[in-house]
C-alpha cells in the first residue's frame, strides 16, 4: 500500500533521488487534475486512515523512542519524536484543517483585456514537486504532506533517522488514505533510505525539485541554505527586535516586552534584542519586568546603569540567538539609532516598536525592511496560524517568491492564461 | 560626476563586488526612502542626461564599433551595439515612459483583522540589490537601470566588453542626472573592470546580491542558471508548441501560424515547434503557407506526407529553439497526444493553441504548465510591453517569484505590516 519505492542496492542515492523524482513529477501532473473537492477529501480519508492506525503508528513510535534513548537523546529531544494518542488525534485532526482551507488553486489574481482584444489572466497553479527535510518532529511527516497536497503540490519526505519508523507508519497510513480518494501514490513519498547522501541529492536536483523546505534546527537551515541547488524556502535565524520608543505605553512596553521574551523562549518569534530609548521613562520597570520574570539580560554600558543585575553584553550578543531566557539589551538614541541598529543586526524576521506616537510607528513600519514589522504588539504573534493563513509550512526570510509566515498561497505560482479571437501581432 | 568606484590594483574582483554590492545595498536603503515622484523625477533627469549627452555617447559608441569591427564581430553583433541619434533619442524616452509607469512601491496586496484587533498587511516592497550581467546591447544599461530604480531596487550592472565605451558614457550620464534629483549615486554602478572573474564573484554574491538578471543569448544564460548561488530571472529556450486542434477556424490556423514564426524569427515568443492535430482538414494549407513564407520544415512521417519540401526532422529537432526561419512539425491525434509532446518538450515560456472548442482550449490552458499559455493568439505576444506592462526587465521560465514577462511588479517584493494596540500571545 505505500508509495515508498524500494531501494536497488545498486542504486546510488542520486539516482535514488532522480528516479522518485520523476514519478512525483509525474504523479503532480494527475494531481493537479483532480479538483479542490477530491483533494480536501483524500485529505479527510489520510486523517481517517492516520485513526485507523494509532496502534501501529504508536508502536512504531515507540521503537524510535527506545532507540533514541539507547541513543542518548536529549530530554528535550525525546519530547518532540513521542507521541501519544492525544497528538496523534491532534495530528489527525490538523489534515481536516487544512482540508478545509480554501484552495488557492485556479484563483485568478487579476485579468485585463488589451486594447487588441487579447483577455490576460495570471492564475494560481501548483509549484510542482516540494522537498521537506526534516529532523524529529514526526508530525511534520502529516502536516508538511497536506500542505503541499491542498495545494496541489507533490512532496518527496526526507525525515531524520531518530524518527524513521514513525515516519514509515504515518506515511503508510496517509498513502492509504489518499489512494481511497484517487491521489497518485507518487503524490507522497518518503525517502527510503537514512543514507545522508540523499539529501545532498535532494538539494542538487534544481530542475526536479522545484523547492526544498528545511524543518529542523539551525545546523539543518544551515546546511540546506549553503548547499542547496534548488530554491530554499527557510529561516535561519530569528534575531528579533523589539523597541520601546521614547512615546511608549509604559505598562503597554512591559506587557509586550515580557510575553516577546518569555511566554515560550524557544520559537522563532521571540525577542532577541530590546532597544530601549534613552528618552523612555518606564525603562526600569520593563528591565525589572523581565529579570523578575526569570530573564538573563546582557547590555551595553548605559543599560547597565538601569539595574545592576544587567550583565555586559560582548559584541557577539547583538547577532546571536539565544531561543532560552537570555535577552540582549541597549539603549538607543531615537529613531534612527533603532532603525540603525536593526538594519545592523536584524535577521529579517520579525521586528516591532512599542509607541504610541503614529507618525514614529509608520515610520518603523516603512523603514525596517524585514518580513514582518509589527508595532504595539508581541513579536510572538509571528506564525501563521496567528496570521489567519490556517497553517504553515515555514516562515521565510528571504527575499524573493514569499516572506513571512507561508502556508499554501506561498505553495503556488502563477501562469499567464492568454484568450484570443485569432489576434497576430502586427 | 560617475558612480564608478575606482578599481584599486591590488582588489581582487570577490572583493571589488562585495563593496559595491554593500555600497549599493546601503544607497538602496536611501533610495527606498525617497518618494514615488522623486524617482520618477529621477528618471526623466537622467534622460535629459542621455539627451544632452549624445555627441559624447555616440563618439564612445564609435569606439566601440572600430573595436568590434577589427576583432570582426559579426554584422548582426555590430548592429546590436550600433547607436544613433535615433535609436539613442528611444533609449531617453523608454526612460520617460518607465518614469510614466504606476510604482508598484508601498502597493497594499491585502489586508485583513484578526479577531485579537492586529491588523494585518501585506505591501510591496524593493527586493534590493539587482545584478544585471548583459552583451552587446548598450541601451540595458539604460532600460535595466530604469526599472530597477523606479521598483526602488539598486542595481549593479555588469555590461559586454563589446560596449565598454557606450556602456560608460551611457552610465555617466544617468549618473549624472539621477544625482541631481537625489538619487544617491550608488544606486546605479557599473561594474568598472571586464575581468570575468567579476561575473562570477557576482553570482557568488548570496546574501549581497538579491536577483540577478541575465540578459544576452543562450550561453550567458546558462552559465549564470549553472553558477548563481543568488537567485536568477531568466528563461533559457523558448520552445515553444502552437497546437492546431481539429476544430480551429482554418483560415486562422494560417495567420496564426505564419506569425508565430515567421514575423520575427529571432525573439524568444516565436513558435518553435507546430503541432498538427490529424483530425484538422486545413494542415496542408498551413504546411504550404509556411513553406511558401521561406520557412524550411521539419516534420515526422506523418507530416512529410501533407507536403513533400518537408525535411525529416531528427530527435533533436523537438528540443530545439531554431531562431530562424526553421520549424519542426509533428502530427498529432488529439488534445491529450499534444499535450504530451507539450509536457516532453517545452521549455515552459509560451505554449498556444488554435480551436474554435471552448472546452477543449479550457483544457488546454488548464493543463500546459508553461508561463504562458495561450488560445488563438501568436506566441508573438509574449512580451512585457503587449501584456500592458510598459516595459520587462526579462521573461521568466522558473516557477518561483514571477513567471512570463517580468516587470515593475515583479521586481518588488512584500513585508508583512502588523498594527496593533498592545496585544500580547496567551
Amino acid at each position: 500500500m505505500s508509495a515508498v519505492a524500494p531501494l536497488s542496492s545498486a542504486e546510488t542515492p542520486a539516482a535514488l533521488i532522480d528516479r522518485l523524482a520523476r514519478a512525483g513529477r509525474a504523479a503532480q501532473r494527475r494531481l493537479a487534475r483532480l479538483d479542490s473537492r477530491a483533494r480536501a477529501e483524500a485529505l479527510r480519508a489520510a486523517a481517517a486512515a492516520l485513526r485507523a492506525d494509532e496502534a501501529a503508528i504508536l508502536a512504531a513510535n515507540g521503537l524510535d523512542l527506545a532507540q533514541g534513548e539507547a541513543r542518548g537523546l536529549s530530554a528535550a529531544m525525546l519530547d518532540r519524536l513521542k507521541l501519544d494518542p492525544a497528538r496523534l488525534a491532534g495530528i489527525a485532526a490538523a489534515l481536516d484543517q487544512v482540508a478545509d482551507l480554501p484552495d488557492p488553486v485556479g484563483q485568478v489574481i487579476d485579468t485585463a483585456t488589451r486594447p487588441n482584444g487579447l483577455v490576460l489572466s495570471r492564475v494560481r497553479v501548483p509549484i510542482g514537486l516540494i522537498g521537506i527535510i526534516y529532523e524529529s518532529r514526526p508530525n511534520v511527516t502529516a502536516d508538511a504532506a497536506a500542505l503541499c497536497l491542498r495545494s496541489g503540490n507533490a512532496v518527496l519526505l526526507r525525515g531524520g533517522s531518530e524518527a524513521v519508523h514513525s515516519n514509515r507508519a504515518i506515511h503508510a497510513a496517509l498513502a492509504r488514505g489518499l489512494a481511497s480518494a484517487g491521489v497518485p501514490a507518487e503524490a507522497v513519498q518518503l525517502v527510503p533510505t537514512q543514507d545522508r547522501a540523499a539529501v545532498g541529492a535532494m538539494l542538487a536536483a534544481a530542475g526536479l525539485i522545484d523547492m526544498i523546505v528545511p524543518r529542523g534546527g539551525k545546523s539543518l537551515v544551515a546546511r540546506v541554505q549553503a548547499d542547496a541547488r534548488v530554491p530554499v524556502l527557510a529561516h535561519l535565524d530569528g534575531i528579533n527586535h523589539t523597541y520601546i520608543h521614547a512615546a511608549a505605553d509604559p505598562a503597554m512596553a512591559v506587557a509586550i516586552a515580557r510575553n516577546a521574551k518569555l511566554r515560550r523562549t524557544g520559537i522563532c518569534g521571540s525577542m532577541e534584542t530590546l532597544l530601549l530609548d534613552a528618552a523612555f521613562p518606564g525603562a526600569p520597570a520593563v528591565v525589572a519586568a523581565l529579570l523578575d520574570g526569570g530573564c538573563e539580560l546582557r547590555g551595553d554600558a548605559r543599560t547597565q546603569a538601569l539595574d545592576p543585575r544587567i550583565r555586559p553584553a560582548t559584541a557577539e550578543d547583538w547577532d546571536t540567538e539565544y531561543l532560552d531566557a537570555i535577552l540582549s539589551v541597549a539603549v538607543v538614541d531615537g529613531l534612527d539609532a533603532a532603525l540603525a541598529h536593526i538594519a545592523a543586526h536584524s535577521s529579517a524576521h520579525t521586528d516591532a516598536i512599542v509607541t504610541a506616537d503614529d507618525a514614529v510607528a509608520e515610520r518603523f513600519l516603512a523603514e525596517v525592511d524585514s518580513a514582518i514589522v509589527m508595532v504595539n504588539a508581541s513579536s510572538q504573534f509571528a506564525d501563521g496560524g496567528e496570521f489567519g493563513l490556517g497553517a504553515e509550512i515555514g516562515i521565510a526570510t528571504g527575499r524573493l517568491h514569499a516572506r513571512g509566515p507561508v502556508a499554501l498561497e506561498g505553495l503556488t505560482t502563477y501562469k499567464w492564461q492568454v484568450r484570443g479571437t485569432g489576434q497576430i501581432r502586427p
